[in-house]
């Protein structure tokens, strides 16, 4: 069975959704969103929805993207549904391990153990510099305190056993044997232990991570439980789903670890009304500031090129001296789909280096079948280019669909996180 | 009009209240004990939910306080209410000032402005040791960092003017010269801001703090909008609020700040009933490890001492050479009470040095109602010793007699904490 997760982000995934006469955005701030957001993905039966966070508010002219904080939102969000998980971005550079053990662990109880946690280094000096940093540690530094941070976190969830409360009213509250110091010391940290607060539900939340660099990759090789992944098309998606899958059985760990890539799809009963969701975003995007930016990702001015005309060849990525990621991705953009300026305009606005699916839902599920088949993936981190419309058309159009041949579950089967994904609860280490 | 909250504390604030046959000890982990709690004290029309907090898990053998972390508590509970405040105690001393910022705006954003903010230090090291201290910093470094904290949150606050947000589709989503860094940087923080987080429902959070010191009373004066206060007898009370306030005017701040003391109320229909139940809490009692705790704050072996005689006479506070504070408390409520042993140790588990009141819901309501109008206090922090019993008979009871005498609201007049307390919304500075 694939797994799916909705992605959730403000009015969606494409930059200019908010910019759409019948957005949501005047409701960004209002929890109801969120929790209907929650309820529609949950009559869906997907697994999860997911949160990426920022610790800075970026271009706020542009930017509808964060408005209530994740943790708190979830919380509110999994009391207004039964079954689906709630996974949220928590930096392992920011919070103390104390902090995010604590809140991720009274979540889990709170949702009855519907929590997973996606751990991410940062990159940015704006992020730093609201934490008390001058700019951000180094790329090795970073993951050596993610790594250091994720054991301490797990060692806090371990730091009572699953039977150590006992309600003994003549004796024990909880067996002082069974709740034990970490006594953590390590490179970045130091923690005591134990948690105030009793092992999580899941034994502990699920561990999400995204590394697509080395030590990203070695991380969540050696840590994560699922991945989020980024890939532009399946042979992408193969290369790191094989890399991954090969990684972690190398360290040891005899796991199914489900591989979840990014996925922006445009959908509708046919390819033309598809095309159409997809144009009609694109023409929201204000034309300048897309082009200064696109200006910048490819190193050159492109404000006198045609909207509706083919983007001109662009020098090879061996000639381009900035930022390679994301030169190639749009190189690949080019190649593949050969779109209009306003197109790759519109691709880069939402989802970039993700793969899109634009079509009936027919089309799409058959995409995600090869996909899900031939080792490109899992299952699929939903990215919708807007909300709720773009949700609220992928459950009523492509679940049904893929649930017909087999491939996603009709009802929930479990009542956990972890049992949505097919992992085991962590034994007491 | 009287402020009351109630002071949600587990079981209740008695510390063998867990042990009683029909406590919810073993619902500590479920939501919607809270959400039910939050629900009765909104039946009652109290002002708000108050929590401590530890970032410790203290004695777990006898312990049934802390379980769910409050911030992702009180969304929950934010959400099965639609008046009721709910405060939270955050120290200043673990979190960072953009970490704070964040999770009480998001949640006053989520809960449409019911949050408060009790400002503390920490005291333990127990608790630094949790977050990466070796100790924790001196009395008068943690009232300088919480200072300094308090302006950086309350700048965060306001980096984000009221009308910043447009929602213009054509133009800016927010108006970029209405979102402003705050570039602090001091003797502890660094925080550039913007908050990624606008501004919150109430302009701030409301502030409170609970300072007995001198550099806490100082900080109270300085910048709290609502007291928390320990007093043990309407002297006490009186001697505590005349100093607030006259601190509060000195330093220039034409405002109200409501003070409430915290207060342990046993009421039933009848006199008797009511010393039932404190009896009946106190018998549960283990007995040795409570005297040995009587022991250390006295500083002499009282094991031998019969249980139901009078607690024999201690030497004078100027003959103790131990901790002063608990002694002289001590000392109070034997001259005072003429308490048995057990009595003396039932009190000293619920609540110690708080006012206790014992009576029929007249009696209780009279000393209140005296505290009220004698300058020891505009209102309560309740302290109910056992949950949820304590405060359905509280609002059952008391409430009705003093909203009968126009001394508390019968129906909100607002819908936010603010308003709830007759606090002006601050404008943005």
């Amino acid at each position: 069975m694939m797994h799916i997760n909705l992605f959730l982000m403000g009015c969606g995934h494409h930059r200019a959704a908010w910019r759409h006469p019948q957005s949501a955005v005047e409701q960004l701030g209002d929890i109801r969103y969120y929790e209907r957001l929650a309820q529609t993905a949950e009559r869906g039966k997907l697994d999860a929805v997911f949160f990426a966070d920022s610790n800075s508010a970026g271009n706020v002219s542009d930017g509808s993207w964060f408005y209530l904080e994740p943790l708190t939102a979830m919380a509110a969000m999994s009391r207004a549904t039964e079954k689906i998980g709630f996974i949220s971005t928590v930096s392992s550079t920011f919070y103390t391990p104390f902090h995010a053990a604590r809140l991720v662990a009274s979540l889990d109880h709170i949702s009855g153990g519907r929590i997973g946690w996606n751990v991410v280094t940062s990159m940015f000096d704006v992020e730093a510099r609201n934490h008390g940093y001058e700019s951000m540690p180094g790329h090795a530094e970073r993951y050596r305190r993610a790594d250091e941070f994720v054991q301490a976190v797990l060692g806090l969830w371990d730091s009572w056993a699953d039977d150590a409360l006992r309600f003994d009213r003549q004796g024990h509250y909880a067996d002082p044997a069974k709740v034990r110091p970490i006594n953590h010391q390590g490179e970045f940290f130091r923690v005591d232990g134990p948690l105030n607060v009793p092992r999580p539900v899941q034994g502990h939340p699920v561990l999400f991570q995204a590394g697509a660099s080395e030590p990203g990759r070695e991380l969540a090789a050696r840590c994560a439980e699922a991945i989020y992944a980024v890939a532009y098309d399946l042979p992408a998606a193969q290369s790191y789903y094989r890399d991954i899958k090969q990684r972690v059985k190398a360290g040891g760990r005899e796991v199914y670890v489900p591989i979840l890539p990014g996925l922006v799809t445009y959908v509708a009963p046919t390819e033309a009304e598809a095309k159409a969701k997809q144009r009609e975003l694109d023409e929201l995007l204000p034309v300048d500031a897309s082009l200064r930016q696109l200006a910048m990702f490819i190193g050159q001015d492109c404000s006198s090129w045609d909207l509706d005309a083919p983007v001109p060849t662009l020098p090879p990525l061996e000639e381009f001296s900035g930022p390679q990621g994301r030169y190639s991705t749009i190189l690949r953009i080019i190649e593949t789909e050969q779109p209009t300026l306003r197109q790759l305009l519109g691709r880069l606005a939402a989802g970039g280096g993700h793969c899109t699916m634009v079509g009936t839902p027919r089309q799409i599920a058959d995409k995600m079948e090869h996909w899900f088949r031939n080792e490109g993936a899992d299952g699929f981190n939903l990215m919708p280019p807007s909300l709720p419309g773009g949700i609220e058309d992928f459950i009523e159009q492509v679940v049904p669909v893929l649930q017909g041949r087999g491939l996603f579950r009709t009802e929930y089967q479990g009542r956990t996180l972890r049992e949505h994904l097919g992992l085991a609860r962590p034994d007491h280490r």
